[in-house]
């Protein structure tokens, strides 16, 4: 197949979304061709042979100088993207594959843009996208269901915090934001205050919890194949400690993802593996999820869902060598994805009884009427 | 200002978009300059003066004929539309005013491809449009927060229909639409199994409730302005009857729009009035709403929200013409929409710590990380 893989864009996760993307562009390229697609951080798409090499974004100005913008487009039933301008090359593509993260691309903004184009494209549920990154509208769609999620406030303001009731210590987190990116634990008023202006930095509501002691941290992907939900290892990260941006992600920390105590599978008894399974499972199920995507659990007394990511960095790839390695995994998703899109375009898009221009009498002003 | 109004699109409420849409337009017209822009139903966009004169829909394949598709795009901070083509003047706009309905549209898909375009819009919460437009979606979410909605099955398969422990009449509907397409009343088994393959054939899932006796209809329509959010009249509608597309538009049928019943405000006692008022507000504020929302409710022992309407027919506008006439309330949406926008423009788009590609050897294949 000729598959697009679209990565980058307007959202604070834009680095990360780079690299997942490259990983899962180098695990498609062993059976299909990859057209790969930059989007830059003011949402211009371009195309170049470089993509794939991570050297090009170190001098990303210098190296995207010069590059057209493409767009893409359908002719009939075929999709292909094209320089901007008049006689070039159009390359055609059968299916998109957006590796994003975060708020502005992952919420379905990407995959909004790509269905209004009639353009099909890998793990397109408009609901479950939006829904997983909203933090708050998760917990209350899981809540329902009787999954257990972390009791919280959700603020939109800086003044209040004058009303929380929760004890310290808590964390505070932007409600739509991935990667721990602003994240923070407050122990008393002055940090919380703190916390809470830098979140509202990035994010315009954010999500305050209970810090817990003594926790376990779980995580598990999830995935559709034909009618199964499977479930991949269980992973145990982090020592019991807030894992920040910079702790993941920057070198100069002690606490770097090299350092990060990441055992995979968990060492987990019997029952505790079923449960975050179960659950796991339960969840894929309500969000009506589409593709792989991650939970991420964390353990006290009770098992809670903490965070549920439609669109997980390095595509949880790691997480199901043991059961499919990446070329596999991709391959499942694609086919599932072209399942999605054969489904939709069975369904009525007219409906039969619509005949109302016909009977309107034009004459008079328009009266009310409506769904 | 000059405001863009979208209508139409892929979905099988095209047409009552037409007419919601212009019932807008002559209410922006008042004050502001209107753009329309009709969408085709394979997503075409057309720019045309006669596009507000609802005669150019009684003979549209002709009027569209020769006709340019248009583009919509920017140039630095500033929106245009502009026909295929070279040379062609630009037509600028302030913000983008969709007034679509059903799924295919008012599910995010058209707020996800303007977002992604980078251009304001009226309304633009993907998670609250996407959440909405999926019933089971919208149940669960209320549900979690202590509002009554009628128990449901959920099924997206013919043959799970021999597992539902629901009592008869049942009324089923596609999870997804709206405009009471594809609904239908099942006294027993053979109906219901009519009903669903109808529903599946529009939709790939389908929601199945009891079907209540003697209940009444009331639907509230709310709105944001400011800091407050704010009710309309309640309207009761109905005569304890499943109204079907047929009985709302068709003109054939003794039970056609202008013989239903309709009453605003509605005979309500101030407690039920009261209780009206507050799970609507509480019901805004969950989703996240933007704009002018419709709330359906049913009344029998209980109060239960029946649905929730993003982007309600006609705009909702008869339900608030006691407070404010169709061009203020269009000016309030408005006036929402350009604070919502200032509040994410202001928003950290590029996280300050964010500096891998400069620490990462690039010698070594890619390995794990992410979010």
């Amino acid at each position: 197949m000729k598959v697009l893989v679209l990565f980058g864009g307007e959202s604070v996760e834009h680095e990360i979304s780079i690299i997942s993307a490259l990983q899962v562009a180098n695990a498609l390229k062993v059976e299909h061709e990859v057209i790969p697609v930059y989007i830059s951080k003011t949402n211009k798409m371009y195309y170049d042979e470089g993509l794939l090499d991570l050297n090009f974004y170190k001098d990303l100005d210098k190296n995207l100088k010069n590059k057209k913008q493409i767009k893409i487009n359908k002719d009939e039933n075929n999709f292909y993207i094209k320089k901007r301008g008049l006689l070039k090359k159009k390359h055609y593509f059968d299916i998109a594959f957006p590796v994003v993260h975060g708020k502005g691309m992952e919420d379905s903004t990407i995959h909004g843009y790509l269905r209004f184009k009639k353009i099909p494209s890998v793990g397109s549920s408009l609901s479950f996208l939006s829904a997983c990154q909203d933090k708050v509208l998760t917990k209350r769609i899981l809540k329902s269901e009787g999954i257990n999620t972390l009791e919280y406030v959700h603020i939109s303001n800086i003044n209040e915090i004058d009303n929380i009731k929760l004890s310290y210590p808590l964390i505070v987190k932007p409600n739509n934001l991935g990667s721990s990116i602003a994240i923070s634990r407050a122990n008393n008023k002055k940090e919380l205050k703190d916390a809470v202006i830098s979140a509202l930095s990035y994010d315009t509501s954010v999500l305050i919890e209970p810090f817990l002691e003594n926790i376990r941290e779980l995580n598990i992907s999830v995935l559709r194949k034909g009618d199964d939900i499977e479930v991949s290892y269980i992973e145990e990260v982090g020592n019991n400690d807030i894992l920040t941006f910079e702790d993941k992600y920057e070198g100069s920390s002690r606490k770097g993802m090299a350092s990060l105590k990441r055992e995979v599978p968990a060492n987990v008894t019997r029952v505790l593996k079923n449960e975050v399974e179960e659950i796991a499972k339960k969840t894929y199920q309500i969000l009506n999820a589409k593709g792989v995507i991650r939970i991420d659990f964390i353990v006290s007394e009770k098992v809670y869902v903490n965070e549920v990511n439609a669109i997980p960095g390095s595509y949880a790839f790691y997480l199901w060598k043991d059961k499919y390695d990446f070329v596999e995994l991709t391959n499942i998703v694609l086919k599932e994805a072209r399942r999605e899109t054969f489904k939709e375009e069975k369904l009525i898009k007219t409906y039969n009884k619509m005949d109302i221009f016909s009977k309107l009498d034009t004459s008079k002003s328009l009266k009310k009427t409506g769904p």
